[in-house]
């Protein structure tokens, strides 16, 4: 069990308290997903006392009804959550001198809130390294999820190419892969707002979806993802409305050649810069380097960004376990833009992809 | 100005530099709009030096393309921001000993890494009441664009309304009123997930959409928002599917008249704790003060919750120009759940809403 290891954690490192703020943290640690909004949502974790989670009023009963077996207390908006909690932990124990707390995600005001509750206790305790650490390597259990994250994204592709014709929006092609995978699939949230880019819109990685219409002969570049179980898909396609151009067919063959050189060069027990540069190298060599203008990729799990980092000069050696995509990208300003991305597990086979919409330069015959 | 007002607080606070990290109060200083996930995005406000946007290489063009016209800094996933950061105020001026953080937004870690290049300044400055109490108020312009997400809203009222029929799930309603916002609204984002809850699910106020399917004679609850030119709109209708019992009916008309009694007494001068206790004095009185679990309402503005707080014990003089929610709400476990919302701006004639669906008991007959 996580929480387990986060109170032997706390042992071996002489802490009394873990103060865990992220929400997506304390799902991972209690299974209870919540959005607080500006309000309070915390898991408290002891040295050796019972753990308990703390939650606005309104969300006491769904905390209870959750997979969460621990105890649960609220707040009123109209008390104050800090005395509240201070009393909450100062009757579970006496041992309050040491806190470790999440430094990446704490915002500097609810951390001098709860400082002030215990003045003499002890902040410096980090507890984001050991986080990160933890959720590097995912479980069976994990991976099948995030293996059916992935599915649904091979979906969303599929409406996707079918909705592109002439005249049609990004926004509209976005909508139409959103609704149906919520219609079709039950999908709930993406894992973040789906990309459509058309033309040069697709030079911007992280623009759109604009009103833009759909016109003959662009490269049109999808990013896209959904949350299964708690667990995100993140995914990558371009694809070619219309002839391609030969210089649109070049830059995608680069890029095809540098992400496929990546993904059979992925193996445990190289580092993560490495596996960068077998990507970047091609792309450089091709002449479009400086064009590839982000990293290669990123951890992905329960965030559809997490660790590991997949960047230039990271030394971290990548292990069987490890779940990152493989995502490199050219981007060439009022021409075009074109990424492809698969997120997968590296095991000691290999890097094995959670998406397999296929990765010849497709061309979808122009349509009225 | 806003960003002079920014600056002339830097003066009359004896600051030097401002640094804001929170992307919708970026967005409100600079009008460009950008969510950096777990990169850094970051405005520098200066006393008497140029102000600057940092952030990601992948962004650069389009921040430089947005509506701000200042200076656009950024830097590769491979370098170190901080020392970039660093030294581009370095470069801008000598004056950098007092700082002002946004102390509700900025984390533990991101604060340390900035204090670690300025090791010898002071970071005790707090921009987060200034930036609240500077967005309490709305301009004409920011009136408008709240207006126009709450005709919005009033639309995808009627989709989810038409929508409702016998076995369809809450999360195939929500995902016919995305998609039609969408497509025939062309919105981008909706401001929160859609809610739609029916029967028992309903006293759950933060639950859902879940694939719970639609019975007749069920009270059905929508809390839906939209963004517009980002400004969020938020408004919650509760309507009868099949006939409502006498019990249903009862809750839907006391939450009525306390939601009807609130906006009639919002007036300049009087304190948000004063509004609160209108409606919840009637509820009370109907004997369901114990149902009410949450507060009146929220200020509403770029985010979909922001300041005012309407809630009992606030001292805070609600003015005009003041734009919030008046959201009373019964919530029954097993049995039921009603909530009314409107946003709307407080004037000198009154609290007038952005949200106009008509609040009479909505009867649906029941469709198979």
């Amino acid at each position: 069990m996580n929480l387990d290891k986060l109170q032997n954690w706390l042992q071996e490192n002489h802490q009394d308290i873990a103060l865990v703020s992220n929400p997506v943290t304390i799902a991972y640690f209690t299974g209870y997903e919540m959005e607080p909004h500006e309000r309070i949502f915390m898991l408290l974790v002891f040295k050796d006392a019972d753990p308990f989670v703390f939650v606005p009023a309104l969300n006491v009963e769904e905390a209870k009804n959750s997979e969460w077996n621990g105890d649960v207390y609220g707040y009123l908006d109209s008390e104050d959550p800090w005395a509240l909690i201070g009393d909450k932990i100062r009757q579970r124990t006496h041992d309050d001198k040491y806190w470790a707390i999440e430094r990446d995600h704490l915002p500097v005001d609810k951390y001098q809130k709860m400082h002030s509750q215990f003045p003499d206790a002890d902040f410096s305790g980090n507890l984001t390294e050991f986080i990160q650490v933890l959720r590097l390597h995912k479980t069976p259990a994990e991976i099948k999820k995030l293996q059916a994250a992935g599915a649904e994204a091979d979906f969303a592709f599929q409406v996707g190419f079918d909705a592109i014709r002439t005249g049609v929006t990004e926004r509209y092609i976005a909508g139409q892969i959103e609704y149906q995978l919520k219609l079709q699939k039950g999908v709930m949230h993406t894992s973040f707002e789906t990309i459509v880019q058309t033309g040069e819109n697709a030079a911007n990685p992280h623009l759109g979806p604009t009103m833009n219409q759909v016109k003959p002969n662009e490269l049109v570049l999808f990013d896209l993802g959904t949350m299964h179980e708690g667990y995100a898909s993140d995914s990558s396609r371009t694809v070619a409305y219309g002839t391609p151009s030969d210089k649109q067919r070049e830059i995608y063959e680069v890029n095809r050649e540098a992400q496929q050189a990546a993904i059979e060069a992925a193996k445990p027990g190289m580092t993560a810069g490495e596996l960068d540069a077998v990507a970047r190298d091609i792309i450089t060599k091709a002449g479009y380097g400086e064009y590839f203008i982000h990293r290669l990729g990123h951890g992905i799990g329960k965030d559809v960004h997490e660790f590991p980092s997949i960047v230039g000069g990271n030394d971290l050696v990548l292990e069987e376990g490890m779940c990152f995509s493989i995502e490199p990208g050219i981007y060439i300003p009022g021409f075009a833009g074109v990424r492809i991305e698969d997120c997968g597990v590296l095991t000691k086979d290999g890097f094995k992809p959670f998406t397999h919409t296929d990765k010849a330069l497709k061309v979808l015959p122009l349509k009225d």
